[in-house]
């Protein structure tokens, strides 16, 4: 029995806080920690984008020099990426003077940052802040450090899942923030997720990368994919359960920390920038996962399709179309396509392409003119 | 020396004519026909999408059992795609009851349709519309015709090039139309090419598959790429020059009909729906063209691009976003971008990847909410 909350409650010895540091303008919340009592292990999903921000080049290397991780400090306002020879010292200075005062290492960090491309990060704003983040910390912290990660974002997005394993009561709790640049390997997507489950280091990489594979992976707002996409899981065991590995406990935890993730990647879709519906795509009948998705994305990123479906204008043509140029050997007899009344908020793709027993899902929203003001100006 | 004019003047022993047969509700012209006096060799290059409308299918049949050519006829309005078991045998009994009325070989008609994909075409409409079409063939037919295959496009596309062979004039003369659905290996574009010139069948199918390599394939207005898209090219020999092979005369061939091709492709991107701005992406110092233009086409069809060149927002960050996205390992120091001011109609986006000596140009359009508008309602 999984018990689903809508929203973030830390588990056992988590604890966050944010600051307006000033790397937004507008006064904002910006600078968000979030970190362990105890020793944590950590599994991670970025970018498959091969131009990538800072934060991720020294999460990499802090992820091979250690093993065990305490902390995580994210930014908004500043993707601290393609900004020249000081990126990745200013992120590792960042986590220097945070290392400093949590009296931790430095590589027990691991660092985010979403926002504008091409700027220096301000790093004297955050050193000036990192007291007040540290002094600031809480339990209850978890409600600003979720707004602090927040840019063109409506609304926040978090969940929170408790179940047992064994008599122990396990929590799974999570935030993220989209809400364009969203596309398969992830997008301008932060997702921090907590645990206190405790588990081995290689379940803990199966189920995220099974997790991730499944949802952030199936989303796209508008088919470009950020530098600067993060997921980053931490365990820290505190929960006290029979320890879960690869065999014993593994579908149960696989299955929450799927739905955690699931339910975050759907809400983000919602929160698409401009996104006026929201829109599943089902492929079936595919010969293999990954060919229903390529079909299935292939329709999502369609900007004719996007459109049609804003419009309400059941123009399925488009749906045919997008099928065709995935370049998967549809056969036109064996294909069928299927679309929910566009008058609702929410829609269904159905296709069926009569090749295998194989099938995908891929969340969407529809292209606005709202998408396009949001991003013509963007700062 | 090529003196080009801008506008479709055709060349010897070809004529066309067009009629409002009422596929277009609005009773403006909906079917042309081109026509060669002489037997005439064909090249054509058709969509890569699975999915290929009925025309596409039958084109490919006539050009399998046939050597020689005499007429196009084109529709728009309904794109003859995706509607079951009648579209082949419509867009067949199309040419039967055209040849009968032209008194040739049903096999040496071509066909093309562009329109709402899913619709069976209204073939009784096509078939009382065939008398009237014949009868109106002209030399100055071709004014008509080019609006006769228009759709969302705003104005005709059309060019004539003249060049000499030894001491006799060739003629090029060649008519297009976009404008949505565009994307490279073609478009909602159809586009009919017409020259007198003696060719072999060999550089024929040449030349135009290196002409439309770097123009209809190097051009992209919202990523979408169409069932219907066709470029035909008739060529009918009657300016009597000593024939062009693929040694003799073959580069002045050539060269005329990358031309033709490449200025067509621009007026098309030109007229892209709802497009503000023209623009063109230069990737250079690649190690391959073909990689070079995986590169121009994942910036020229990022929606967040296109939005900020609409905003006129020189936000650099996304096309450096872009260029990672494109999955080709460009180091970022190695990286450089430049984009000319954005408060012109022209934009130039140059990026330099240091990887080696290969070049591509690809041409897009900005994405505004004007393209929305005329594709959330599309009938």
């Amino acid at each position: 029995m999984i018990k689903i909350y809508k929203k973030a409650v830390l588990p056992k010895r988590f604890m966050a806080s944010a600051v307006a540091s000033g790397i937004k303008k507008t006064g904002k919340l910006d600078l968000a920690l979030f970190y362990s009592l105890g020793l944590a292990k950590a599994a991670c999903k970025f970018t498959a984008n091969k131009i990538q921000a800072a934060p991720i080049k020294l999460n990499k290397r802090y992820l091979k020099s250690n093993k065990y991780f305490q902390a995580i400090i994210a930014n908004s306002g500043n993707a601290n990426c393609f900004n020249g020879r000081f990126g990745l010292s200013d992120a590792q200075e960042t986590t220097r003077e945070l290392a400093r005062n949590l009296n931790i290492n430095k590589q027990a960090i691991l660092v985010a940052s979403t926002g504008i491309i091409g700027r220096r990060l301000p790093l004297l704003k955050i050193k000036q802040a990192i007291p007040q983040l540290v002094k600031n910390m809480s339990r209850e912290g978890i409600r600003q450090a979720k707004r602090a990660i927040m840019t063109t974002d409506t609304f926040s997005k978090e969940i929170t899942l408790k179940f047992k394993i064994r008599n122990k009561i396990v929590t799974i709790c999570a935030i993220a923030k989209g809400s364009g640049m969203i596309a398969p390997h992830m997008a301008t997507m932060l997702c921090f997720i907590f645990t206190d489950a405790s588990i081995t280091q290689g379940a803990l990489n199966k189920a995220l990368k099974i997790a991730v594979d499944k949802s952030f992976n199936c989303i796209t707002v508008d088919g470009c994919m950020s530098t600067n996409d993060s997921v980053i899981l931490l365990a820290n065991g505190a929960s006290g359960n029979n320890t879960v590995d690869t065999n014993k406990y593994f579908s149960l935890f696989r299955g929450a920390l799927s739905r955690t993730c699931l339910e975050l990647a759907k809400m983000i879709v919602k929160d698409g920038e401009g996104a006026s519906k929201f829109i599943q795509i089902k492929v079936g009948k595919a010969k293999s996962f990954s060919e229903a998705k390529r079909i299935a994305l292939s329709i999502a990123n369609s900007n004719l399709f996007k459109t049609a479906i804003y419009g309400e204008d059941p123009n399925f043509g488009r749906v045919v179309a997008a099928v065709g140029a995935s370049g998967i050997d549809v056969r036109e007899k064996d294909l069928k396509v299927k679309v929910s009344p566009l008058n609702k908020k929410e829609i269904n793709v159905d296709v069926s392409i009569n090749r295998g027993n194989a099938s995908a899902i891929v969340y969407t929203s529809d292209l606005t003119p709202e998408y396009i003001k949001i991003n013509a100006k963007y700062n």
